[in-house]
Formats: C-alpha cells, sequence, structure tokens
C-alpha cells in the first residue's frame, strides 16, 4: 500500500465532507470525496441525499478537466452496479483520474472489492484502507445492515451520578439539564429510525420526532427545510394499547406500528401497521434492517432497555448523568435483575466521554473499535 | 490592579511549581515562587515539606543579588509571623524586590492582607488576584480548614454505568480496572488522612496506606524515601470492635481510632485512641482539623457515605465508573433512603471527567467553582 502524509491530510478532507451528509443520507452511507493534484484540490463534495448524486459525481462535476490525472479519495468504495445513480467507478475512469485511495471496501461482503477491481482494470492505481476506522465510525448502521442484516442499535439512559431515573415517589424534573434534552435530538436527528413502546407513549405522550427549534444551527446548515428528515418512528404495540390520538402518530413522517395482530382503529396514512405475532425483538429489528432501517436510536422505559441488553442486541449505550444522587430506593437506571455472575454482566467499552451543560454524556460501544460519534 | 499577559505566565510557572509540593507539605499549603525581571526568571521555587524553607526563600536563596529590583510571583501571601520559619515578607523586602504579585491572600482571615500590608509598607508595589481561582484548586483543604475549621472532604465511590458496587450475591471482583485501583493511590497520596470505619476494617482488612509499587514513576519523583509521606489512617470503631491486628494498624504512620470509650486491648505505639463518646461527624471533622488535618479521603460503605452525605459534609465526590450494567437487584453505590423532592437531593457540579484505563473518573464537587484536581 503506497500513501503518505498527503493521502492522510487529504482522507481527513473526504471524511469531514462525508460527515456532512449524517442527518440526510440514510438509507445510504456518509460518503465524501476530494479530487487532488498533490496538495491542490481541484473537486470536493459528498453525497447528500437518497437519489441525489454520490460524492464522487459532486467531486469530479467541480473538478471538471482538471481531474485528468489527478487522485480520487474515496471514503467508500465507489460502486461497480446500476442503482439509483450509474455506477461511480465509470464516471471516475471516464473523467481519466489515474490514482483513486479508498479509507474501505464496500461492508457489503457480496460487492466488496467489486468497484475497485473495475478501477484497476481500467489501468487506475489503487489503494485501499487509508483511515479505515474512521470511515467505518462514521457509518456504524450502514456497516452493520450490510454485513449482518440487523440494524445498530443505540440505547439512550440517563440518571444520577447513581445510577437512578426518579426519586421513589416518581418525581424526576429535572435530573439532566435542557443541554442534555437538546442534545439527545441531535442523535435523534441522525437515527434512520426512533425505537419505543406503547408503555412509554401511554405514560409520556412523547412526540420522538426532530424539532428545528431544538437544533443546533451547525445542524441546521446541513438541514434547509425542503431536506428536513424525519426518522422513521417505530413502536412496539403488541397488544393494541395505543391509541390514533396519540402525538407520536399525529406528527409527520412515518411511523410504524408493531402489533400482533391488526388493530380495529383508524389510524393516520403515515402509521403502518406490521403484524408480527409473537415475534422476538431479534426478528422485529431484522425486519427493520430489511426495511433500510440501519442505526436504531432506543428511547423508551426499563422493560425494553432490559430485554434489549439480555439478547445481547444493544450496540452502544449512550447515557446522559447528572451531578446528583438520588439514593438506593429511587428508580434503577436498568432492570436487569438476576445476574449471578460478573462474566455474564454486559460490558462494554467507554468510547467518548463529553460534558453537556451541567451533566456528563457517556458513549459506550460494544465493540472495542472506537465509533467516534461525530462532533459539531 | 496592574497585570499583564507576563504576570499570567510567570503566575502559571509559580503555579506549577506549587503543585510539585502537593503529596508532602501538608499541613501547611502547596506554595509556589519565581523571581524575575521581566521573562527573566532569575530564582524559583516551591515549599516542600513542614520544618523546611518557604517557597519564597528558596526562590530568593537562587536568585541572590539579582531579586534586587526585581518582581516575585508567589500563589500564597506571604506570611508576616515567626512561625518555624521567619516570616517570608521580611525577607522580600531585604532581597529589596520592588513588585510582588500574589494569587491570593492568605485565606486565614485573621492574618489576610497583613503580609501584604507590610509589603506596601516597606514601598513594594503589591498586585493580588492572579490567577486567584488556580491558587485556590491548589490548596482545597487548607482553604476549608483555615476558614471553617473543617476539613475538606472527598468521598471515593466506585461502581458501575448504573451506579451498582457488586451483584446481589456480593460479587465484585473485578468491576473498575486496576488502573482504576492505582488512580487512587494517588488520591490517597494527597490526602492529609484517610476515613474509613471498623465495618469496613473488619469486612475487609484494608492497608489504606501508600504503597510506593504502587505510585506513578512521576509521584515517586516528588518521594525520595526520606520523605515518603503515610497520611494519616482515622478508624471509625465507636464500640471498639477492631483488634490491634488488623492490618491498618500494623503498618506505619498514624492511627487515629475514633472511640465511644476507651479499649482494653493493647494497641502499637503508632495508634492513637481519641475517645468521643457520641461524637457527631461533624465534630469528628472538627476535630482531626483542630488535629491540622484538612483533606479527608473517605474510602468506606454505603453507610458512612450515607451519613457524609445527608449530613452535607463532603465537598468533593470521586467516581470511578467502569462500562459494565449490574442490574436493579445488585448492590446499591450509596444507600441514602428516603429522599421525597427533587429540591432535597445531594447536587454538585462536575469538575473534572477522564478516563482511567478502561473505566472513567467524574469528579463533581460542591461548589461551583472548579477545584482543578493536579494531573501529572
Amino acid at each position: 500500500m503506497t500513501t503518505s502524509h498527503q493521502d492522510q491530510t487529504m482522507m481527513a478532507r473526504a471524511l469531514a465532507l462525508a460527515a456532512q451528509g449524517r442527518f440526510t443520507t440514510t438509507p445510504n452511507p456518509n460518503v465524501g470525496c476530494v479530487i487532488a493534484h498533490g496538495d491542490d484540490i481541484v473537486g470536493e463534495g459528498f453525497h447528500i441525499a437518497p437519489g441525489g448524486p454520490h460524492a464522487e459525481v459532486h467531486a469530479l462535476k467541480a473538478a471538471g478537466e482538471c481531474a485528468v490525472g489527478a487522485t480520487a479519495y474515496v471514503t467508500l468504495e465507489p460502486c461497480s452496479h446500476y442503482g439509483r445513480t450509474p455506477p461511480c467507478c465509470d464516471a471516475l475512469v471516464a473523467a481519466k483520474v489515474t490514482r483513486v485511495v479508498c479509507a474501505m471496501q464496500d461492508p457489503n461482503p457480496k460487492v466488496a472489492g467489486r468497484g475497485l477491481a473495475r478501477l484497476q482494470q481500467a489501468g487506475i492505481e489503487v489503494v485501499v484502507g487509508v483511515m479505515a476506522e474512521q470511515a467505518k465510525a462514521l457509518n456504524p448502521g450502514f456497516i452493520k445492515r450490510m454485513q449482518t442484516q440487523m440494524p445498530y442499535v443505540q440505547l439512550k439512559l440517563a440518571g444520577s451520578l447513581d445510577g437512578r431515573t426518579a426519586l421513589a415517589n416518581g418525581q424526576s424534573k429535572w435530573i439532566t439539564g435542557e443541554p442534555a434534552r437538546a442534545d439527545v435530538q441531535t442523535f435523534r436527528a441522525q437515527a434512520s429510525a426512533i425505537l419505543s413502546t406503547s408503555a412509554t407513549v401511554l405514560a409520556d405522550n412523547p412526540s420522538l420526532n426532530i424539532r428545528r427549534s431544538q437544533l443546533a444551527t451547525e445542524i441546521l446548515d446541513h438541514y434547509p427545510q425542503s431536506v428536513l428528515r424525519q426518522p422513521t418512528r417505530v413502536i412496539l404495540d403488541k397488544h393494541n394499547k395505543t391509541s390514533p390520538e396519540a402525538t407520536v402518530y399525529q406528527l409527520e413522517g412515518e411511523v410504524i406500528r408493531i402489533v400482533d395482530m391488526p388493530s380495529s382503529q383508524i389510524w393516520p396514512d403515515n402509521v403502518h401497521e406490521w403484524v408480527m405475532p409473537d415475534a422476538s425483538l431479534s426478528a422485529i429489528l431484522h425486519a427493520l434492517a430489511q426495511h433500510d432501517i440501519d442505526k436504531v436510536w432506543v428511547e423508551a422505559g426499563a422493560r425494553l432497555a432490559n430485554q434489549l441488553l439480555t439478547e445481547s442486541l444493544v450496540d452502544e449505550l449512550i447515557v446522559y448523568q447528572a451531578p446528583v444522587l438520588l439514593g438506593a430506593d429511587s428508580r434503577p437506571l436498568i432492570a436487569l435483575d438476576g445476574l449471578q455472575r460478573m462474566d455474564d454482566v454486559p460490558r462494554f467499552h467507554f468510547n467518548q466521554v463529553t460534558p453537556i451543560g451541567d451533566d456528563v454524556r457517556l458513549i459506550a460501544t460494544l465493540s472495542e473499535h472506537a465509533v467516534i460519534t461525530q462532533e459539531y
């Protein structure tokens, strides 16, 4: 592998570009591309939204004739198949770039390497693996879905320093502060879907949507009104306990209700009913992946959290902690009773610890490889 | 106040020097001093240990004749009284410095300002308050003892991300890792005293001392064998439940047993018995402050932690968190039952969050003013 400090610098720029699509590209991955002669960037771009041009096409268009003889830096292997757009490999060949540097192969084992082979057949020098870890961190959902047909599951928890969510009498306003609650919006906005339960809908009547007013200005820059994307809301409503009047169903955007049997009620057009009798959580997550959902943000009660953890379905914990102590008779952050041996304990790896207002946000991932959550 | 960027730079150096004494100066404060002409440092020093020269004396000695016409930067108001050493004010006047910059006044309200007045009377220009917050952060124990006749209390807690210390069956090896346990040694080494209980002594037979083998090399540089300082161990043993054979009594260094009535057993010479029938924790802490103990590191069970928190006697929480979940039936980090209103909840301020090996250390302080724990 022939790489240099220059390759790293250019790929870092391509990664930064790719990250700009993180609120809008789902179910497509975030991809960035830089076209350069040495230090001289002649074109760059990133994938913005499904159906729109891929990163390479944006960058090649910006480069024009200057692409001839240039190096293209791409954060993901260029596609070699006709999807919603023509193959990027062909575009790179046609533009006469002489070298392509990729951060990583296509994670889909069925297509990985095909794009690279095509480029090599056309006489282009190909380098793979430059800043691969950072590139993987951009698309944990897409990669997991491609490789396992399961989504990447992020479980949000919020509580006190002693792991409690409310006093024994239920009082909990406010443990974490407004900045932590606003930060949740940023995570929701990057998810393909928000997963919750009928119990949470009935107890809190939450919106579970993205509110422009609560997003940071830097995010709104990536969110012109026309592309404001609402993650799909998925409500586990096995026994049809919720009603169409609940706020979560009344707001715009796709909602999926997972039920054991069809509901007799009339639901808004944006609410879809998936009848999956006695389906396991694993089967439900698999079905969501088949529906192109690859990053699931879970906001629910201790029971769903418990089930997900017990079945080892959680890839990432996002824990907001307030610097307060609520005491041993207060409500637990997580149920998860009956663990008998330290070897059986769900064990994660701290990945990022960040002050958020007066609180702290701890991100812990299942895999040891760092998943670097985007900062802005 | 006439200050400049240069004053800040020089005071930052004096603060760094002061911090080098943090393992050895108790019951004296950490103090550093720089003597300079403009950018040109002609002498510097810090207080190393009680009975030894003050920071100013070290710095003036190093400066020699160069002190004439110089500015002296001192992290604490120079003393104006005869203690174990002659007053530093007199030394500064005799050395003919023309300007003295102090980070803060003496925290003892009875003497604060006297040193400064004496310097001014001698015609020296005096500036106070440069990097005052950082200077206060160096000596939270000394300042609290001088101002309130109570020690600064640090409560150490260690547990899981969901605030648990052990499984329901008591298994807890290991929740936090070896680096976290080694880190505790660094805190112990900076404390005047380590406070624990008969229950902890009987349950764990801990050493509660400083072990050279577990201290970082950087710390050992400040710890030649001759000045290895063992914090006083204080054991709350109200009902005389512990025996002289316990490890904590067998190791070198002062141990204080707080009891309700005299013990009939024979104790090693280094073990002192304080008979304080039915004394409150507050009274015991006050007695420790009278004994020149100003920074108390608490390593004990949930019960003592509970009592200290309930009586608002904790200044700082040091919480080691492992990225594991133990579940709601596991043992709580803290007892503290019966809180009825969010307004009554012990509320701290996150001050520092630091990865320690695979774990995270969260420091939360009672006061909003940042107490910056020394890093090395």
